[in-house]
């Protein structure tokens, strides 16, 4: 059987370190295993980073960039590889993996314009004669933790920015699907990044605390649970770290009574349902504005709901796949079972699904929830799965409160024809990503991902513009020189004719 | 005896809390009591804090810059009465507590160009249709907590930037020196800012303590020493916030071969004995490349030194005033014995000075050391006192592994008619702040403050851009309209002639 | 009889060129002299203003923005005393007058910000060891030619923006009501600006010439109506200045049929008839989407137009003041005479308004034309007074093919309440400034103003971040130090020991 | 023999227009003809652009941007064919060749980041409940005019960035050497561009003239010599465009006591002989200051330029190969006649140059004066070959006098250790591109190219980010909702329960 290890200084690492396996989802049956790095296996990816980081450093970002622009090209080559790879461990559909590829490979795209974006600001005459500039200088090694959910995309929000600012790098990706991520370092180097600028790491909590506490390390961006996020935040800047650590949500969609039911039922389809829920701006409570727009829309999302295509993501037409493992099938089941026990009413239930010839994978059919209340455990709670739960309010300022009490504050959006409502949701909501007719506003390469409350702790969000401040140090050089010496030639003895 | 209250919700209070004197350094007496706010004060005051925030966030920009352009005209017209609150209570001279409010009016400059300043990006077709843009949205109530050294700059790093962006401010500056923050609290007022907006609360450790951990306060920034900045960036962080706090310095000069060592004199001067050396960027050691450039320039320094006139800052002509406390003068004057112990060369000694008429006052004497070594505690501890060290090296590189292997990385300079000196140094040195023949190099308003290593903890620096990021949150919006019902006619009933 | 002359290098000059009659429009009587500046007046302005080049050009632009800090300060201070003058010689209403002198002081408050707004860009690392910046130097002399309609507002957003980049300037005003910006030449001075960095020249087609053809004039901003903005910008260019030329409008209103009717006459009232019309920015034209909205429109602004108040600007409760000119206000009657003879229903007629005792005034009543066709010299011309055209169209895309086919493209609007139509439109209109539901969408102080088609000639456009590149010459330096001579030490003998 | 006609509308066209000889330099044989477009052509190809221009402006940025990553891996991949057709034309050495097309190439990486670069400014609450903000959209159909002595770099400065704006284009490249212009153009629609979005025409003045008084045609940019600039300027400002236009130079360079001689030495001899001198950012006047100076370089050059390997440009080792046309030498030969009768020391004579087997080649050997005086054709004319001139002066301020008292301003640069004087030099020298220690100035791609002075007529530069404003007319929305109608409900009944 297969055997994932490290990719440490350029080169493949087969490690005696622990093991875990990694299953197939869709069957059910174990694949592979992964190597668990021991704390020597990760001081020796930080070894490897910081020797590599003072030439990295001093090459010169137009350099750096023609890295990625190679990098994009072998991603594309092999992009329905990488996408089988997804497909293999994580189980979400092929046409998904291909979409969170696509997105990765836009902050490589981004990451090209670095000569750009690394500019600094340059003042002549701060004072008489002196003038003064801002350089933005890389911080040394960072490292990047990144969850199960989107394998390569996630991943991708981090090291191609932090690269092409000069830093070099560790990877500890999901141990659940570490396939794409490992194949997506090779190419990495394939590209002609020099050894050890980028380095990877299988493990679990003692990689991760390796890594919070090396002082070699600078900084830390993460991708996760809010209850790990929240303690990563603080052990990184407990040992003095820069941090941004990007955690939960709970994602409400609101459908105003003037809002075309037809379009929103797609949307909310593909918002709550794709990739079986498991993304952190998957729409999980729509609220609907006046129970004609609830009672209307329900019906629509139950129609559509029972005809979803539950299969193996690797099956052609394939809508939804399995889950990402059988712990987390019983757990999003449970949410099930407890919303029904509070007396939420269960529209659709999908708990007894059997995909024919696939009965030991990970499959739950698609739920719909209807009436469900700001107590719930299913409202309050990031279910992460193929669970959607609506809510009924009497105004959008009803929802709006609703929205602005809620732990998280990832994304939201907001269904409407009308520009002055779309206009104050957007401006009054305490959510980072607000979609405006748009389900999951995922925010372009060329703006920054993050969200408000108990969704991201730290400043500085992930990629983007914001990416390039967290990945380097600001320096302000003040600059005056002292006299004209030279320049009025009383140090040179010139010709006297 | 006066006494020094709070200012909440635009008035001033004088609480029932505990109180701690106030001295003029000068003359060694307790001129005034300052309260020390109790929980229950602190809570009153980020109570008004977040009640004032709505409104003022709902304040459109160039109206809050409004309040920011009198403000300037305030203080210039108040100028002499805030200098001598200044002198009276921390006792630097004139001169230097008008370098002070100078460089405090300059942030407020900046100020008044919010509108410019919280500038969101716009980009038009993200995808078809579709546009996204970003706004930089005020926080809600943030607070700043600052040292004695600059009563009036260090506040005015933050306030008027907080403000601008949106937010609601609590101040706690330093119980040593609180009359001069307060004077420019009333005038902030007086400029037209709402009530509740900007707070003032003296205190010590217990007020401190409220504001990092009431969840109402959205960030901290902090200056001081280091050991506090790094336990106030835990503690904030821990809880949930985003912090900025600024530690301490150990500052060093560098002094090449071709430097004009009179220019270097008359910089160094300034640079480390002015304000006594109570300043986070004091130049508190030399390196001079070379021991002909070391013996040249201890000899002038040494002269310069003994001339040096040291008188109540209040009295005109006067060089250099008393230090802030009689434990600051102690623990100084400990170090001097210390370096002496350890075997440096103390070239001046400025231990026996006794200033004629303030037998009482806290002063001490510049103190030149000649011959220290990395090993010395008078190297590596931050001394902030008039005590300047003189280490000797014989390459740049060798100062720069010195400079580099420091705890601190505040503030540097390096005095060189050399372009390839120069550059070589501001690329290489791990310091936040370079001077290049610029003995002080604090960037001016429009760049932003802050160092590397244990000088910082945090990513965004204080004032200038970084501060716009810093008492901001990004939003970012992604727009669609769905269908083109009204602007087709589908919806109304043209006249069908 | 008062007498204007000119101002140059500090001061007001007296001199003996020709003179031309001001009148006051609201008496129709003369009320000063003002002088028109020979070829030898306005080469002494170009040399003084050569002169104060060098010295303000070095001038660090922290000081520069000091001068703006105190003429904002001056101007608030002298607001009534401005607006009288204008309202004495332009005729419009003091409010609008007001209204004028605040957008003005609004680009005073945006060039304070010069230090943050002439950064250059810095980029560490073009090559090995090579740094590349850009900076943006003054361009030297540059000169402004402004219209009668905003006699203070106009030439404020060129100077104020000229003057913090370190050029000198020359303004030449309109001469029909040259008292408004003398004054506040005067201001400006008092502010402390040096003598002749700014300097004003009352002159004809001579001055213009002048400054057009002199090779010490860099630069020439320009606005006006369209043939002489065309004639400038040929001749201008010509002789090798940048020149930017604004010209005339047409500015059509869309009112779709959702749109609030009753906001939109309010909006209406004051965009078609206020300052008589005569403002680039004023809306000439109204295009209703359907006879249903036209007619009721047209209903609502005839009954709101025949309650117009008309009286002397400097009345209390006046809404409307008179023409500038009697010859203006037989150019603008004999447009109204020509609608009718084509055939366009004259719905509101003010052309026998009789204004109590001001018989002699230029008064002409608001004028409504309804059912104006694409052919009629109505819609054609500028009329530039205060009569205002209502097209029935059928759609939105008939409306905006009318506005995109017609020669000028300076501003425009829509009123509805549909984001889906308002994005449409705003895309897709060939047209420089669009207000959503803002009848005039001059840009705020920070933002730049400017049209599309002949309404502008240029690229770079009115105040805001244009006018700083406009007033500025970018200039790239690219650095290498050739070796580490002095660093490594080989130059200087250290001692052997 | 091959002939070279248009590429319009995605397709090679061999036209019935009037043609002209192609020659290779080298052997002085004719090789090709290529097609001078007649009028009806030229407006063909206007035609095909402006049809396309539509849908090319609604493709987002993000996908135009993707037709130049593709564009630059085809450039990369056929980089060996175009430099070959490049030296076969034009002549130049083909290590020459590859640098013009590498630099050419980063241009096409700056326009990879078009979605970054077109970011609007995004302002919200510039009044209550108003926001507003700036796109830049594409101006339709703009057309670039190119010299012979960059067949590719030139072009590739105008038309990436202008397409990724989203205009169409329309490229006139010189017709001496018209093939490798000819391949680029292909290989930008093997990367995927819509037919019609670029379009190539040869032609002499006739086609230009079509171009610049064609209505459809927005914009123009133009690099030449400056008399020609200056005619492109007039003629297409008078028609109402927006016209850059680069012209000639006669850059110096200034070579201080201090500067290491071996160094420039070096750097001179590419910077004056490299592409025989046929460049706008050539060196071809030094000044030394001192006769120490500028006897020993002048001792130093003539040995370096004697040992100088001139042979045809495909020829391994070749380091100059031949001009570029038989009248250009002989212009450039009577140029060092008149050097000669005007009294210059002629220290290298490369007129009797004879290449071995290649003596109807347009060969000259590299020519050095010394003694070289202000009033001199050979010092005050653009001479366009391998000419250099050196000139001694006594003191840099000297140096700065003649070089701010030429006609031109493009390039220049100083060679020196001293910080001081490279500042001050860099500060006060009226030249647009500044060069320290580095002979050839010529901003990175991410900068932008542009001379002072009668180099450059215009405001904005070209490539870099001055090219993203000149392809774009800036547009400002200033929008607000009128009412709250929707959000609050009267519209729309909901249930009373």
């Amino acid at each position: 059987m297969n055997s994932v290890g490290h990719f440490i200084n350029g080169r493949t690492i087969a490690s005696d370190d622990r093991t875990e396996s990694v299953y197939n989802p869709a069957t059910g049956e174990v694949t592979k295993s992964v190597s668990l790095a021991s704390i020597r296996t990760v001081k020796q990816a930080i070894t490897a980073a910081e020797a590599a980081f003072p030439a990295w450093r001093d090459t010169p970002p137009l350099k750096r960039a023609q890295v990625m622009f190679r990098y994009k090209q072998l991603l594309e080559q092999h992009a329905d590889e990488i996408c089988g790879l997804i497909t293999d461990e994580h189980g979400k559909v092929l046409d998904d993996a291909m979409g969170e590829l696509v997105r990765g490979i836009e902050v490589v795209e981004y990451a090209c314009g670095a000569p750009e974006l690394l500019k600094g600001e340059f003042s002549k005459g701060v004072g008489p004669g002196i003038d003064s500039w801002s350089e933005f200088q890389p911080l040394g090694v960072v490292a990047g933790i990144t969850p199960f959910n989107f394998p390569v995309m996630v991943p991708m929000w981090m090291f191609p920015l932090a690269l092409v600012c000069g830093n070099t790098f560790i990877l500890k990706p999901s141990e659940r699907d570490p396939s794409a991520p490992m194949r997506i370092a090779e190419l990495l180097h394939q590209a002609g990044l020099p050894e050890g600028v980028f380095n990877l790491v299988n493990g679990d909590k003692e990689a991760v605390d390796c890594l919070l506490t090396d002082p070699r390390v600078q900084a830390v961006s993460f991708v996760g649970s809010t209850l790990v996020a929240e303690s990563i935040y603080r052990t990184g800047t407990a040992a003095g770290k820069r941090v941004q650590a990007l955690g939960g949500a709970k994602n409400h969609a609101v459908v105003m009574p003037d809002a075309d039911l037809d379009n929103v039922v797609n949307a909310l389809m593909g918002a709550a349902y794709g990739s079986c829920g498991e993304r952190c701006m998957a729409i999980s409570v729509v609220v609907c504005i006046g129970d004609e727009v609830a009672d209307e829309l329900v019906a629509k999302l139950a129609d559509q709901l029972l005809r979803l295509k539950i299969r193996p993501g690797c099956e052609s037409g394939s809508e939804m796949g399995p889950l990402v493992t059988e712990q987390h099938l019983q757990k999003v089941r449970s949410y099930v079972n407890q919303g029904v026990r509070e007396g939420a009413e269960l529209v659709v239930d999908g708990r007894n699904l059997q995909v024919d010839g696939h009965e030991k994978g990970f499959f739950l059919g698609g739920c719909l929830f209807d009436r469900v209340t700001q107590t719930m455990s299913i409202y309050r709670e990031e279910i992460f799965g193929p669970v959607l739960c609506v809510v009924r309010a009497e105004s959008l300022q009803q929802a709006m409160t609703l929205i602005n009490d809620h732990e998280y504050g990832n994304g939201t959006c907001i269904f409407t024809r009308d520009g002055e409502a779309a206009r104050y949701f957007s401006d009054h909501i305490r959510v980072g990503m607000v979609g405006v007719n748009v389900p999951l506003p995922v925010p372009v390469a060329y703006h920054s991902f993050g969200g408000w409350k108990r969704s991201l702790f730290g400043d500085l969000y992930a990629y983007g513009p914001d990416a390039i401040r967290f990945y380097t140090r600001r320096k302000t050089i003040t600059q005056r020189w002292p006299s004209a010496t030279l320049r009025e030639g009383s140090k040179f003895s010139f010709p006297t004719h």
